[in-house]
């Protein structure tokens, strides 16, 4: 049997993935963009404000009539928000304004409506403006062209606000990797079923797709296959037919009845021992041009797997940051088989990072109360309280 | 024209708001429950492991009869993953297991393949072993009964794996808070619109939405009134059918063609002045027991109110944590109006914060850049460099 380091493995992944998940871009409306992650720059197509504007409820006056205040004006016009109003002030005159709507030529500030008595026709000024008070310059927050955000970044309701404003109504987003989940195993039984002796609940169905979604990704087919190759066959296809990737857990390792690893070797799957724990036995074979990666059976197994081999790969399809690896002091000590890359779980304490549970690969309680993943070298048999490990953000 | 501090207006919507967003209930599948809040403790319906299993492919025996090894055993039956196997293990023979079937009652460990030699019939066991070693416990993860999660947790992959472990279908989250939208303004236009003079693209009602779903609410209706009352009138009794509480934009102000205002105050409406810069306007309503939070729609003052009165609501209701308030030193001095507490965008920076933009309620670009507002209290009229302000994170 082939074994591989992590890195071996994970080197391997990638370059199958590389193709398949390669960035790309989608089109989509701007109200539905939040969260998704911007493809490329995105330019102003307009001014913002496209015109000058009254920053408040009032008159807009030149600033000169107002000299030796209080001063009575006539009106000559009231402009509403959405009004295209007077294209220009007669001199010695003013507009009632309303907040937002266009200052006409000739007008160079706006005196709010508490500093006036007015009625229908004609206003009293009691306070002097200086030119450009309360008046929003066309241009004073966007120029058009200007870069409004750039690529890479992840859109919040603010984003999408300036963009609704600029008018756009679609967006150059980052395309979703679309990934399929395969859960196989003759034991398997979904939730709300009877469980017969030997039978368990399929978790990693769940587990796998979530992860998916949580990643950036999106779950485009999920299923569970009992032993049959036939069966596992024909939902490979299915699965191949519309997705980038495919996951499948289970049925990889060195028993008997391991349908991943008798279905994939003849189609050219690698099969072998990748030197960690848990999630030692993988696979990886290319289908049709969309790679399947095949991850070991056992709960914490298939999310270790994942964690290791598919975030990574995700995320930078989907043009989300990696996340940041970081290091912790052990709070007590630990030991760890020679030759495997341990991958345990741990949970952040004030003074460190804290076992969660031994390394089990059925303790999936345990797994769901860790926030961590303890990264334990090859090389390393021992640790003491306070050595310095790296983790995995779960 | 009536006035409120910032608190007392809070109080005031959080009083209305808290019999309308009362924490509720329901229950959604498992697999759709990511991101959701635990409304419940859940407790575990069974064992995890249920049955005694092997954590390996290889011979189930008992440890007694590997005295004196290499130890010569006959095989008296393979259990697959799945299967039932026999009862009980005959003293002096073997069973070939695969990892995670049923461990038999008199085998008490399991053989790893790797360290046996066998044909169909017979077993020759290399090693000895202890007692229990590569057998799980049941029970040795989960019991019955066992809090799997406490209430109040953010469901993660990880969480939504072990409620599949146990065979949970469905899970007890709060409930969403039902939201509508609705932008105001004779002067908003849709994207996608040529503009005519004095229109502008509406993008509160997006702005609303988007902040709306980023804290874990629903949006249940989301749509644009001009300034005519008997379309406000109309939208507003939709809104109030599917909705827990409504978020309107614009048409509260003083001026004339304040649809919000003249529609609602005779409905009951507090329509006033809350000293604050930017979102002065406030208006609050209920309009069939369903809360109307009225907000200013300058594209600033509309997402500054959602922050300052809206998301702590909404938060709450849905179990989502509070963004946590913080403190941070400015970078260069600012001047604030007397009598108004402001809300100005900043964006923090190595040194501590830095204003993004004036105090322009129409820089929506700025706000975008935004990442959190520095909080200035009403009695504050200068501050230095150096400073130290209340930040909220956007």
């Amino acid at each position: 049997m082939t074994s591989r380091s992590v890195e071996d493995h994970a080197h391997a992944v990638r370059l199958l993935l590389d193709r398949a998940l390669a960035p790309a871009t989608e089109h989509v409306p701007v109200p539905v963009a939040l969260g998704r992650v911007l493809a490329a720059d995105v330019h102003a197509p307009i001014d913002l404000p496209l015109f000058r504007n009254s920053q408040m409820d009032g008159f807009a006056v030149a600033a000169d009539s107002l000299r030796g205040v209080p001063v009575t004006l006539p009106i000559a016009a009231t402009i509403a928000a959405g009004d295209a109003g007077p294209e220009r002030l007669d001199p010695g005159t003013a507009v009632r304004i309303m907040t937002g709507a266009p200052v006409p030529a000739g007008a160079d500030c706006v005196v709010p409506v508490e500093d006036t008595d007015s009625d229908d026709d004609v206003v009293c000024v009691l306070v002097p403006r200086r030119r450009g008070e309360f008046v929003r310059d066309r241009g004073s927050d966007v120029h058009a062209g200007d870069v409004l955000l750039a690529a890479g970044t992840e859109l919040t309701p603010r984003h999408l606000a300036m963009f609704a404003a600029v008018g756009l109504t679609a967006l150059p987003v980052r395309r979703r990797p679309r990934v399929a989940v395969i859960a196989t195993g003759a034991e398997l039984v979904p939730a709300g079923t009877a469980l017969a002796p030997g039978q368990i609940y399929d978790s990693n169905s769940t587990a796998l797709a979530a992860s998916v979604t949580a990643n950036g990704g999106e779950v485009a087919f999920v299923d569970r296959s009992t032993d049959s190759p036939e069966l596992f066959r024909d939902m490979l296809a299915r699965a191949t037919e519309s997705a980038d990737v495919v996951l499948t857990s289970g049925g990889v390792s060195m028993g008997e009845f391991e349908v991943v690893r008798e279905v994939l070797t003849p189609l050219g799957g690698w099969f072998g021992h990748v030197s960690m724990q848990p999630g030692g036995p993988q696979g990886l074979t290319e289908v049709g041009g969309v790679p399947v990666l095949s991850f070991p059976g056992n709960p914490v197994s298939t999310l270790v797997s994942f964690e290791v081999f598919a975030r990574p790969e995700l995320r930078r399809c989907a043009g989300l940051a990696p996340l940041p690896a970081d290091h912790a002091k052990l709070t007590g000590p630990l030991e760890s088989p020679p030759g495997r890359r341990q991958f345990l779980r741990g949970r952040r304490v004030p003074q460190g990072v804290t076992l969660e549970s031994g390394p089990g690969s059925h303790l999936v309680a345990a797994l769901a109360r860790a926030d961590v993943l303890i990264d334990i070298p090859e090389d390393v048999t021992t640790m003491q309280a306070g050595d310095d490990v790296r983790v995995w953000q779960l």
